[in-house]
């Protein structure tokens, strides 16, 4: 391990050690040692954030950058439904990369994880081949059995989604078309937030019976629900949530990286508008037919086909 | 997420169900779920291995990068005293990748993982923006407060390593040169055996006081005991077991990825010439005095300064 790497170690050590609930062991033994609440399951997720596909080191400011590389893995536990404890991040930084890109990565990331109590327990550090590479995982943990898993949803069961479509996406296509944003303007961009509060109170109240987070775009993970269900959907073009004058129905629909939540209920249950300041939206119902149907207010329905979230390639 | 990405999952779904302990949720929904044993604790590891840094395509074989990609994980288990259960792979592959590669790269993983009842949990994949990229994250467990830590060290304690040292750099000089070999010929290099069995044996039996893998070398290993445990240390340079003709001393002393044991035990414990047919060879001794000292078969002793590991850079 050249010292640079051992310099990078000490530096992340000690800013995650600032404001942590038990330093423990972790960052500087050869693995991290957690302990697991009693009756509970524990919630594993990974996810990349690569230079040029996941961001652009032109686009986004570097805590933006450490954001979002948090963000994605705290809304996969959303998703569950449950609540995130440690977080470890592989960083992989060119040569020439400045030290200040690096300490204002890290002001980003750990500004997110102290916002929800997660500490950062450990990591790799590498040289980079291209660029800047990280691998963030997230460690949680869900009471046995409560997880609320993409197979859950039911013929009957309406379907519902928290807060807006199409906004980070919207960002996007402006970004490549060369516009310059103070990154602030853009939350929902630049620094998302994970619906964790949504998320647990979903699971507590026994309200959803299938859950995912819109990282890829409501077609694509409308349709990563339907397949674990074995059912079909149909979904209201004029009920998706999209306040942006400049969020299409188009982004609305395909638009990924909104890290919204997405989710089905019984009919019985009683929704309510909003779940700590987050507005949940009825946007539609499962079908027992497998397709996926998009009404539009004419009444008219056509297939709604995955379009997914093609990142920055 | 763009079709190509849906394939590979289904592949890598496929692939890790073949064969496991507990299909459950893994991949496929946002997170893993994980039981945890009753009384025991949680180890968490991650590392990166990166096109270039930690291996070369035209120099490795795919199911040797597939193998040392996970055993670089397990080895970091082994040195806590832990037992393995699932892997997490994240996993960037560029677009003109042959999926015979990925095949290969795969079976090399999941043999390594079978040998060692370790489940494919999930992983995330993405399109690479040079080369392969790989992250594995492996997660285990040891009873409650008996991790086997690099603190532990005492002054008097005799250190010890498994296996033999420097025969993975050894054979990575000869590539340097152009060499080429028959993978299977030089399995410390290709194929490293993590040391699970020894680990957990160390830890049942109380005999470590510390351990460490030796993933960057010797000196700088053993570096990181002594100042994690605060103290210092005298090695034998007469005693180090390197039994290939081709490494020589500095191989032993610096050369990384062994991916052998390194670990200190109170004097009066007495340590097996072997365990699993892998020998244990007493190499020096800790010290009060926090240097690190090398001597000779003369007697005369001389600094030893870490060299680390430079990977293929």
């Amino acid at each position: 391990m050249p010292l640079p790497e051992l310099e990078l170690i000490r530096r992340i050590r000690r800013a995650a050690n600032q404001g942590a609930r038990n330093p423990g062991v972790g960052i500087g033994d050869d693995c991290a040692i957690l302990p697991v609440p009693r009756g509970h399951e524990l919630l594993v997720t990974t996810d990349f954030s690569l230079d040029g596909v996941h961001f652009r080191r032109d686009w986004h400011p570097p805590d933006s950058i450490g954001h979002r590389c948090l963000a994605r893995g705290l809304s996969d536990i959303a998703a569950m439904g449950g609540t995130p404890h440690s977080a470890f991040l592989s960083l992989a930084l060119p040569a020439d990369l400045p030290q200040r890109w690096v300490d204002d990565f890290l002001r980003g990331f750990l500004k997110l994880a102290k916002q929800y109590k997660v500490q950062l327990g450990g990591g790799d550090t590498a040289q980079s081949p291209a660029g800047v590479l990280a691998d963030i995982i997230v460690v949680g943990s869900v009471p046995t059995g409560k997880a609320i898993l993409r197979c859950g949803a039911r013929p009957g069961d309406l379907i519902y989604v928290t807060g807006t479509l199409g906004a980070s996406v919207a960002t996007l296509q402006e970004l490549r078309r060369g516009k310059k944003f103070w990154p602030v303007t853009q939350p929902r961009h630049f620094y998302p937030d994970p619906r964790l509060t949504v998320g647990r109170y979903l699971r507590e109240h026994k309200l959803a019976t299938a859950m995912i987070d819109t990282s890829d775009g409501l077609s694509t993970d409308l349709r990563h629900v339907c397949d674990e269900s074995r059912v079909g959907a149909t979904v209201e073009a004029a009920a998706l949530p999209h306040t942006q004058a400049d969020a299409s129905l188009q982004f609305a629909l395909h638009g990924g990286e909104d890290y919204e939540l997405l989710f089905t209920a019984p009919p019985d249950k009683r929704i309510p508008k909003s779940i700590d300041g987050v507005p949940l939206t009825h946007i539609g119902a499962i079908t027992r037919a497998r397709q996926i149907k998009l009404k539009s207010p004419e009444g008219s329905s056509q297939p709604l086909l995955p379009g997914g979230w093609q990142h920055f390639a």
